[in-house]
């Protein structure tokens, strides 16, 4: 699979959004990739294809928008999908792992009986920036006994700190689209 | 496909959390249907044959659980996946839905360009209970000029009202498990 031909592609379908969430920031928004069915085709098929023999036995997706790619991923690979929740959201025995935010803090949490002690686990979203919730996820999952060394992202940016932050946990990223200085 | 052989096999890995989120609530946890790789793949598989040849041509999927089942059925029929969400979440221009909840009221948003008039759309969510949140949704695809005739859902429970409320709007419900009186 051409990587760099897919990535161009994708930033013609990837649409920006100036000053969202607030002044300054330049919001990748990648609802308008799902909106383009071949496009959300290609990047789960692009996903699967690297993923295919490395062993994965489970996909964890970040609520919400790492759902939206996680859970096609997990189907094609025909393994389980595992939601990560904001508090409060899932029904059954649950860890929890707080993280900070820009202003003040938020926690994750992840059904207990949902990892088991040598998952090889891979995290999927749609995004990384500051790296914030998929460090907190890593962290669910290697309590549980979980190996997480893979994540994989739609659009990463480098200059926010997440890729270099979750290199430091011994995470291999991999992603489809990178925006730097642009 | 045997649908009715897939509803027994279905109805023994969606495990039954009583008195959640409040005492005498019996929840059924289709997160624990996520977590078996195998039926999860059957229950897309499933969708997928029921609406492989009905001209639908986009899946909307509500926050959250829709998108983990929606997300992947756009996948296998290869077409747009379009989320609709808690208010201030979309990023570009979007109309708003109110519902009522058990006590008070709550939004949903939907982009504004994510429906055009003659769309033959498929709303997905995991369960249907009393139906608020895809009665608002059906709401808002039309209010774009979109065609909303049918819903999907792993799990109905009729007995809350939601089958009923959403076949008044004219929607055909397509369920894969049913429970009543159990």
């Amino acid at each position: 699979m051409d990587f760099q031909l897919l990535a161009t592609e994708l930033k013609q379908v990837i649409k920006t959004v100036p000053d969202h969430p607030k002044p300054g920031i330049v919001f990748r928004d990648v609802t308008s990739l799902m909106q383009d069915g071949a496009a959300f085709k290609k990047v789960i098929d692009a996903f699967a294809a690297f993923y295919a023999d490395k062993g994965i036995n489970k996909i964890i997706g970040t609520e919400s928008r790492g759902f939206i790619f996680g859970a096609p991923l997990a189907y094609v690979l025909g393994i389980p999908f595992v939601p990560v929740r904001k508090p409060g959201k899932l029904p059954r025995e649950r860890i929890s792992q707080a993280y900070t935010l820009e202003y003040g803090e938020d926690a994750l949490e992840l059904h207990a009986d949902a990892i088991v002690a040598g998952d090889k686990v891979l995290l999927v979203d749609d995004l990384l920036a500051t790296g914030g919730t998929i460090d907190a996820t890593t962290k669910l999952v290697r309590r549980l006994g979980g190996e997480v060394h893979d994540a994989a992202f739609v659009i990463t940016l480098p200059e926010l700190g997440g890729v270099s932050r979750l290199q430091q946990l011994g995470l291999n990223i991999f992603s489809l689209v990178e925006y730097s200085g642009e």
